[in-house]
C-alpha cells in the first residue's frame, strides 16, 4: 500500500506559516518590481542527486497557496526513489507566484526529501544483515516533527513514539532518579494507560535481566556492541521488541542489524540529515 | 559588542509551539509516571563535541516554560567556543520539570550550535585568505529563520537578507522572463523603495560588466571559478559588493576567499549543517 | 502518587480562550459600573454536592489570568471526594478580579468535577465486582480532550487512547471496508509503528477467535452480555487485554465488571456527565 | 423564518482545533493503515433517539475539511425534530475521509442536539402553562458558547446574554459588594452604554420593589416559589421583563411559567444536558 | 468613578501583535548595532499638544512585554487632559529596550489620545447646549476597535454597540429590502433576545411616526437637520432614546444637541482624529 | 507597471480577524433577524469624495470571506483617481452576506483610500516643485502596516522601511547615547548586514558633514528650513540620499521638494489622513 499522505489539516499551517515567515510585510519585492503581472512560467522540480523524495504534498500546498489557479502536475511522490536529472514536479502559470512560492517550497521539499534519502540508505543496509526496522526518534526539528516523522517513512524507515504522551519511554535519567529500573517499571505499569506500550532503556546486561523479569514491551539497548546486543536479543529471547541505539552509522548499521534486533534508532536522520538537493528552473521544451 | 540576543517576543512563540508538539494532549507520561513530585535534579548540559554554541537563550526558556522556578546558570553565552565536556549551562530544581523540557531544550540548542559551528568553520579559514564575509541564504528550515540567521552571526557570519520583502535579489530565473539583466536592473530600481538595496546574480562576465554599466548594490557571482572571480572582482572595481556562491565547501572557501569577493554566500550552514551534540546529564559533585 | 498536574501549558490557553469568550470585547460592564475599584472581597469556592473534584488547576488559572495579584488557597485539589458545603478554594482580593473571573472558572471545575465524580461512581461499583478499570474514549468535548482525560483520571478511572494517532483502533466500520478481521488487524500489523497497541473490536465469539488467532494487543468486546463477555475472557485467556463496551450505566457496570474483563469504556462519563455544582459565595468570617 | 446559521467564519475555527485535537502529530493511524486509498462508503448519520438536531452545519464542515470532495446531502437541519432512525445526514466518498472525521463531526452534532433537545423539552411544558420563554445561561462548555447558544435557539429556546459585555446583570455578589440594590442600579445606569440593557436579580420582593422603583429592563427572579414569583409579576406590573431562575426541571418548569413569567433561565440545558445519540452507518441499499 | 482600564487580557494581544509587526524577522538593527547593552536611558513621554489621554495602558504593556525590568510611572492615566509639554509617563531603565519599544508605544496611545481628544471636542460643545452623549459608531479601525471605544469614553463619550451582535440596528438598507419600518421592526421583536436592544433608523418623521407607534427602544435620526430633530424629539416625548447621525462638526453639534436628542453618533472620532502629538524624551535632569 | 496587489496570504487574516471582531460571538443580530434568507440585493461601493483608491482587494475579501458565491466587479483598483459618484465595487447575491460585511469592507477600504488620497494630495504638490518622493514612515496603525504602506504606494507614494529590522535609521535618541554620529554610524556599519542599507538623522549641517565625512546611503534631515535643506542638498552633493522630514503639510511641501531633497518623509499621511468617504447602496436600475 502506497504511503498515505499527511491529512493536509497538518501540514497547511506549517507551510502558511513558512511563506509568511518569507513574504514579510511587503512581499516578494523583488518578483513585484521585476516580472510583469502577466508573464507566464513553465517550471519543473528537478532532482541533482540521487535520493528519495518527500514532503513533495507540501511544496504542492505552497503553490496553492500563493495562487491556487497555478497547474501542478506531481511526477514522483514521497517515497519515490530518483535519480540526477529527474522531474519531481511541473508547475505551469504565472511566474510571479511560482518565483514567490520557490524557495519556501523548495525548502521544505528538499529537508523532507534529505530525511528520506539518509533514512533509506540505513534501511538499505539494515535489510542486507537482518531484520531490524530503522526508526526515527524525538531529535527533531522544532514544529517539523510531523513532517520529518512522515520523511522517515517515505525512506523506508518506521516511527518511535512522536511525543512525550504517546508512550512510555523510561531513559537513563529516569532510572536514576526513580532509584532503578525495577522501581521505575513498576511506577509506569501503575500510572500509564492500557493503550499504552513501555520500554525501557538498558546500558547492561544485568539491567536488561531486571527489565525482563518485570516485563516490558520494548528494550532499548543503548551503546552496546554487536556481541553483546547478540546476547541480549538471546535474553529477551521474544519476550519484547529490541531497539537498539547509539552512534548507528552507514558503517555500523549493517553489524549492529546482524545482531537479531528488532529495530535501531536513529537521531540523525532527522537532525543532522544534509538536505536533497532540488531545484526550480525552466521546462525545456 | 557581544552579539546582542534576539527579542524574547521572537523566541518564545517558537519555544511554545516545540513544546506543545512534544506534550502532545497528555504531557510526559514517563516522567509523570516514574519521577515523584518531589524530586529534585541538578543537571548541567555539556558539549559532547567541538564547536561554537547558538540558541542558549531558546533552551532557557524552554526549561522557564515548563517551570519558572528552576535555578538556571548560563555558563557560555551565543558564540562562544566549547571544547568536548565545556558545560554550557546548568538547571537545578524539579526532576520532573527537567526531563521534561530536556528534549526540546536541546532539539534547539544542538541545531542552532550545529549552524553556528559549521558557520564558524568557514569563517576561520575564509579569514586566513582574504576579506570575505560568510553569509547565509534563505535556504533556511520553515519557521526558524530569525535563529537560523542569529546562529550564523553566533559562528562570526553575517545575514543576507531575511526574506523576500527586505531586498531585492535579482536571480537567473528573474532575469530570463524579465528578459535580461538590464530591464530587470531598470524594472527594480523603478519600483523598490530608497531603503531597499539591489542585487543582481550575473553568471558570466558580460553579463557583469552590462549590471555595473546599470548600476546596483551588490553582484551575486554565482558558480564562478577563482579566477573568473578575481576578473569579476577587478571589474566592480569597488562600485559594488561582490558575493560569491555556488559549491562552496571547506575546500573551496579557501581559494574564494582569496580572490577577494566581498562576501561569499552558502546555503549548506543552514540546510545541512549537522547538530552540536550537547547532552544533559546529572551534574557530578 | 498524587495525580500529577496537566502541564500549564496545556491548559492556560483553554483558559485564556474562555476568558476572552467571556469578556467579549469590552469585559465585565456589570462589575466595572456597580463594584468601584478599590473593593476586597474575600471568597470561598464550594461544593454543593457530594463528588470529586477536577479542573481546580484551570481555575485557579482563570483567577491569575484576570488578576494576578489575587491570593487563592486551593483547599481540594483534583481527585479529593468532597461532601457538601465542602471548600474546595478561597479567593481574596480585588473584588472585580473575582466576579469577572467566576464564571469562566467554575464553568471549568464544575464540569470537570462533573466528569471526575460520574467516573468514580462506576469506578466504585466496578471495584466491587472485579478488576476492571473505568477508561473513557474519544467522545469528549471539542476542545477540552486533554481535561477530560485529566477529570477521567481525577475520578479513578484510566484513560483510552488520547486521538487518532496514538493507537490502533479498528472499529466495525474499518472490518467491513477491509473486508474482515484478519484483513484488518494484518494491514495494521504491517503499517503501524512498533510503539503503537493495536487494539480490535469484535462483536462475535466468532470474530474474537480470528482475533485471538492473529494477536492483538486489546480486544473491544462491543455490546455482549455478561455470559458472552464471560466466555469471551476465557477464550482471550490472558494473551491480551479484554474491554467491555456498550450501555454501560450505574446498573451494568457490576455484572460487567464482574464477568473479569480488564477493561470497561464508558462514553458518557465525558459526553453526558452532569456538573458537580460548585458556587462562589463570600466567605462567612 | 427558518433557524440562520451560524456565521461558517464563528464555526469552522472551532471545529478545525477539534479535528486538529483528533489528528494529532500522525493522524488516523487505524484508518490510514486499515482502509485502503481508493476505497469508497456510503455513509448516513442517524439519530438513535428522538431529539431535536443541532451542530449539523459544523458536522458538514468537519467532513469538508478533511475532505472537500465529499459528497453531502443535509436531511435534517438544525430545529428539525428527529425520531429513532431518521437519517440526518448523508455522506459519500473516500472511506477513509468519513471514517477520519466521523468522531468529531459526531461529538459536535451529539451535543449540540442534546443541547436542543433538552432546550425543547422544557420549551413544550412551558408553553403548555404560560407564555414563558425558555432562556440559556453563561453556564456554557468553554470555547462552545456560540454553538451552544445557537442550538438552545434550534430547541426553541431564546437566548440571554452572550457575555460581560452585551448586558448588565447586577447579581447577588454585585449588590452586596455595591451596597444594595438602589446604588448598584444607579451605578450602571450611569455608566452603562444606551444601546445595554439592565438586569438585576432580586431575592426577595422587598428588592423588587426597590428594583422597580429605580427602573430597570429586566429582573432576575431567583429561587422564588410559584406563588411568590406570581407575586412579583404582579408587582413589576409589566414595567420590566420578568425572568425566573434557579431549580428549574422538567417538574418544575410547568408551574414556573404558570406564574406568568417572562422567561425561565435555566443552566443545565447547556451545562448538563445529556448528548442525543446520533451514529454512523453504512448505508443500506 | 474612574475609567475602568480594559482587560489586560484584551489589550496585550494587540500590543503584542503590533511589537512583532516592527520587530519583524531580526529585531531592532539600530539599537542592537548602536546602543551599548549596558546603557540606560531616563525618558518621559510628553504631549506636545492640548488634549486627552487614552491609550496608555497599551503603551505600558508595549514596554513590559519588550522589558519587564523597565522601571515605568504613568503620571496622566486614560481621561487625563493635558496640556503641551505635561508628562505623561516616565521610562528609565536599559536604553536597548526603551528605544525598542517607543515607536509602538506612541503609535497607540498617539493614536488612542487622538480618538479621546476629538471626542472631547464634541463633548465639551455637546454639554454647553443640551444633555446629548457623544456616541461612537463601528466606523472603527480593524482590529482596534475596543480600544478605540474605550478612548471614546476617555473622550467623555459612550459606545453605542460593539459589534453586529449586542444590538439591534436597523439601517436604510435592511428597511429597503424588508419592505418597511414596521415589518422590519417586527421581525427584529421576533427573532431577537430579551437582552438586546432595538434601534430603528429613520430619514422622515412620518417612518419616525411608524417606528414610535410599533415600539423600539432607540430611534435613529439620520440626516435631519436641527428644527426637524427638534420635531422628532417632540414625536417622540420620551417613549425612545433619541440619537441624531449624520454631518456631525465641531460647527454643527451645538445646534443638534440644542434639539433635545439624547445621543449624538459621530464616525470621525474613530475613523478620522488626527492623533495627539506625544514624544519620548530623554528626561531633563 | 500597475501596482502589484499585497499577497492573499497578508492581507486575509487582517480580513477575517476584522470580521470576527464585528461579527462577535452571534453574528449579525439585525441582519438574520430582518432580512429573508432568500433576499438579493444589488448593491455598489461609489464615492462620496474626490480621491485615490486603495484596499479594495481587501474590502473584496471581507465579502467573500462571509460569502464565496457573491458575484463581485471590481470598477477601481487600488491608485484609481476617483469623482465623487464614481462607482468602485459592485456586489450582488445574498442581501443577508452583503450587509453583514459591508462594515468591515468599508472600514478598510475607506481608511486605506483616506492614506492614498492624503498621500496623492502631497505627491502632486511636490511633484511641480522637484523631484521628491513622498515616503511614509514607521508612524502607522498596529496591525495595518503593511496594507498602509501600500495604500501610500496606491497614492503614488513610496515606503521607508517596512519595520526596526530590514534598514537601520540612527535618530537622535541613539546619537544621544552613542555618544554622536560619527561613533553611531561606525557602529551601525560593523554590525548591520551587507544587504541593510544605514541612514542617520541630522539636526545641524555640522551633523551632516560628520556623516557625510563617514559615508551613509541616506540622511535625514529633520526640522530643517527649505534654506537649510538647499544647503544640505549641496553638501551632500549626490553621495547619498536626502531625505526631508519635520512639518510637512500640504502648504510646506512644495518649498520643502523645491529644495531639492530625494525624499519628503510624512508621518500624517498614515497616523492622522481623514478616511474616504466610501457607501455601500442599492445600485440604480
Amino acid at each position: 500500500m502506497a504511503l498515505p499522505p499527511l491529512p493536509r489539516l497538518l501540514v497547511e499551517p506549517i507551510v502558511r506559516a513558512a511563506l509568511l515567515e518569507d513574504l514579510g510585510r511587503a512581499g516578494d519585492v523583488t518578483t513585484d518590481s521585476v516580472i510583469p503581472t502577466e508573464a507566464r512560467f513553465d517550471a519543473v522540480i528537478a532532482s541533482r542527486q540521487p535520493g528519495v523524495i518527500a514532503g513533495i504534498d507540501a511544496a504542492v500546498i505552497a503553490f496553492e497557496l500563493i495562487d491556487p489557479s497555478l497547474g501542478i502536475v506531481v511526477e514522483r511522490r514521497d517515497g519515490a526513489t530518483v535519480a540526477p536529472g529527474d522531474v519531481v514536479m511541473r508547475i505551469n502559470g504565472s511566474a510571479r507566484a511560482i518565483l514567490t512560492a520557490e524557495r519556501v517550497a523548495l525548502n521544505i521539499a528538499c529537508r523532507m526529501s534529505g530525511v528520506a534519502t539518509a533514512t533509506a540508505s540505513l534501511v538499505e543496509i539494515a535489510r542486507r544483515h537482518g531484520k531490524a526496522h530503522i526508526v526515527c526518534t524525538r531529535k527533531t526539528t522544532p514544529g517539523l516533527r510531523a513532517l520529518e516523522k512522515h520523511a522517515v517513512k517515505a525512506g523506508g524507515g518506521s516511527n518511535h513514539r512522536f511525543g512525550l504522551d504517546d508512550a512510555v519511554l523510561i531513559k537513563d535519567n529516569h532510572i536514576a532518579v526513580a532509584g532503578g529500573v525495577v522501581p521505575a517499571i513498576r511506577a509506569a505499569k501503575a500510572h500509564a494507560g492500557h493503550m499504552v506500550k513501555i520500554e525501557v532503556e538498558v546500558d547492561t546486561l544485568a539491567q536488561l535481566e531486571e527489565a525482563m523479569a518485570e516485563g516490558v514491551d520494548a528494550v532499548l539497548l543503548d551503546n552496546m556492541t554487536p556481541p553483546v546486543l547478540r546476547e541480549a536479543v538471546s535474553i529477551v529471547g521474544g519476550r519484547a521488541l529490541t531497539e537498539a541505539s547509539g552512534r548507528v552509522s552507514r558503517e555500523t548499521v549493517g553489524p549492529i542489524a546482524a545482531s537479531g534486533v528488532d529495530l535501531i534508532s536513529v537521531g540523525w536522520i532527522t537532525h543532522s540529515a544534509p538536505i536533497l538537493d532540488l531545484g526550480l528552473d525552466a521546462a525545456s521544451v
